[in-house]
């Protein structure tokens, strides 16, 4: 396999962008990302998205999207692995150039989620679940989410109090991040006392709903070493997956899709866990960063709330866990978010992240996961 | 760039499956795939569907149809490409396979139409048109093709009757083609009396709607040769796109993502247009499939439709084309036509093709289109 480095990177604001639309927010990210990697042109786009034809009566995003940004003709597709579709996209691109088929390949992630309702966006969303086994009989992605959560804090005797230190230590990072959409601290009480959304899940655990995206400019060798003197290195690449239905999981509390995933991700990149500095995690519930950290060896079996409330995983200390703020305070713009997450941890790589910096870390790492743990992908990145 | 060849396939009938699931579709000839390519087992999956999330309600395709298989934990994601998923789906493997990440992958078309009412498939379709630029405005993917058709017609003085033997010669090869959906022949008068769905397109110049998967197993050279002792080199593969709206195209008759994909895949495979033997293009109506054969080299611009009447692209001609029956009748599942073409033309050089056999052919090609021609994979094929 050819040598694959991040050359260029670009991402809008998340948040309620009303007046642009899904062309106009993709653009923007993309001819960032072209402008970062010298205004070298992608020989090729892979786009990551969850909800356009389920909800945006809109196929084909690849060629409409590749045409919108002034790339009409290039070889472009779509690659949906719901709320994991731009860690899948990034999968897909990252074959394109460690094939020796293109030298420079674009991954943009892209998504318009809040010009519809919440009921309307929440049903889509449950199409990351089991249409069959699960969103038949009622359950909501949310109400599957704190199904997990309960299950978790009465397997390990974990307080609510314990839980709520990771949204905020989520909103305290993302209030650094000009990107992120919810830039405001919050307080484990605030938390506690937040509207109930599915018992024992509040507002506050859950990530907000949010119109955004963001590209990734991956090359081979020689072409990164003309287009960057910061190429940040495609160290280790895994995705894997597990059933879409919760039950018939091994086990409830175990992202296996995670674990299996990290497992090629690290021997191909030659590390093990603990030599993780910095880490993006798919935290769209609460639940769903504690049980990341476990699966990917940075915390134990049961131990990651603990941790967690005991101060852990804060800029600073290692590894330095979603500086960006997350999914819960940064945002979650479903099929974009793996992508922003591989920019947060190549910016932070190239040191140059606008947010709460990393520690001079030299291994960084993005998860990004597709329904409740049914397709995740892992990206190890050096400087 | 390592070499690659298809190790097995499989494919199910074209019909109405009421009483069967995506995952039972997809288990048939994923199986038959897997018992064609000696019981190797894929060590990752691409999926090409483009109406489940649309319609069906489930995203997660990936991992979902993995599990279903047997195949739970492997690396799965779906691809997206309208009536193109299914041949952009393969490039995506093909490059999985060629970057040396792994040695056996298997690409597999699904799609259920038939269990939803005309109209709502029909708006799920039109989605591969432009959703702010076509489908806003009232357009439907048929009417769109009825305005290419009326133009082609006009410019290049075709006149009804020879546009209709197009379709007669499709019913001529599907009815030898055990998979086909509709395995009856038909005259150029029934053509022109049919119920006109868009003038001037008849419902005897368009696809059915069908249900079917199909599954193509690919391999790198050394693991080829252990498991088939016919294997099939994937010579050149192309894709390329175009705008998605019609509005905006150079020149509304030129399928230009066609050309640039076969041009591609041609240099790829060191073959010229006139070295195809056999060829299976992506006819979802009369006009597209003629088109096609210009976009390919395999007639001059303005002469397909001409040539199909004077008893061209026959069995036994050179190239013998859509010897499956073509969408027109062999069936369009859409997501799943890239992947039946690629499993028929691999069939035709292995010589086991169960309808109509081409005459000893070396070199084959497989034409998918998304949109009118805004997704376009060619796949070249050698014995």
């Amino acid at each position: 396999m050819r040598k694959v480095y991040v050359v260029g990177v670009g991402m809008t604001s998340i948040g309620r962008h009303y007046k642009r639309s899904m062309r106009d927010l993709f653009a923007e990210a993309t001819l960032q990302a072209i402008d970062d990697a010298k205004g070298e042109k992608p020989q090729a786009l892979v786009v990551g998205n969850m909800l356009s034809s389920s909800m945006g009566e809109q196929d084909s995003l690849g060629a409409l999207l590749a045409d919108s940004a002034g790339l009409r003709g290039i070889p472009a597709f779509k690659v949906e692995a719901a709320c994991g579709s731009g860690g899948a996209a990034f999968f897909a691109a990252y074959n394109m150039v460690a094939s020796g088929m293109f030298d420079v390949v674009l991954v943009a992630g892209v998504e318009k989620m809040t010009e519809h309702i919440t009921a309307t966006v929440t049903r889509a969303l449950a199409q990351a679940a089991d249409a069959e086994y699960e969103l038949f009989y009622g359950a909501s992605f949310t109400g599957l989410n704190a199904l997990l959560m309960r299950y978790y804090m009465e397997k390990y005797r974990v307080s609510r109090e314990e839980m709520a230190a990771w949204p905020v230590l989520m909103h305290e990072n993302a209030s650094q991040n000009p990107f992120a959409q919810l830039r405001f601290k919050i307080t484990v009480e605030q938390v506690l006392n937040a509207m109930v959304v599915a018992d024992p899940i509040t507002l506050l655990d859950s990530s907000p709903m949010g119109d955004g995206a963001a590209a990734v400019m991956i090359a081979s060798e020689e072409v990164a070493r003309k287009l960057t003197d910061t190429p940040v290195r495609v160290a280790g690449v895994g995705l894997a997956t597990d059933s879409v239905d919760l039950s018939t999981r091994l086990e409830l509390d175990d992202l296996a899709a995670a674990r299996l995933a990290a497992e090629k991700a690290y021997r191909m990149a030659g590390v093990e866990a603990g030599d993780i500095d910095v880490v993006e995690v798919h935290d769209a519930f609460t639940i769903t960063g504690l049980l990341s950290l476990e699966a990917l060896g940075l915390a134990g079996r049961g131990e990651a709330a603990k941790l967690v409330a005991e101060g852990r995983f804060r800029p600073g200390d290692r590894p330095e866990v979603n500086l960006s703020g997350g999914l819960k305070a940064r945002g979650h713009p479903v099929g974009a978010t793996g992508v922003y997450q591989i920019a947060e941890i190549a910016m932070q790589l190239r040191g140059d992240f606008p947010g709460v910096k990393a520690s001079n870390p030299e291994v960084g790492l993005a998860e990004n996961i597709g329904g409740h743990g049914a397709t995740i992908s892992v990206v190890v990145l050096r400087r």
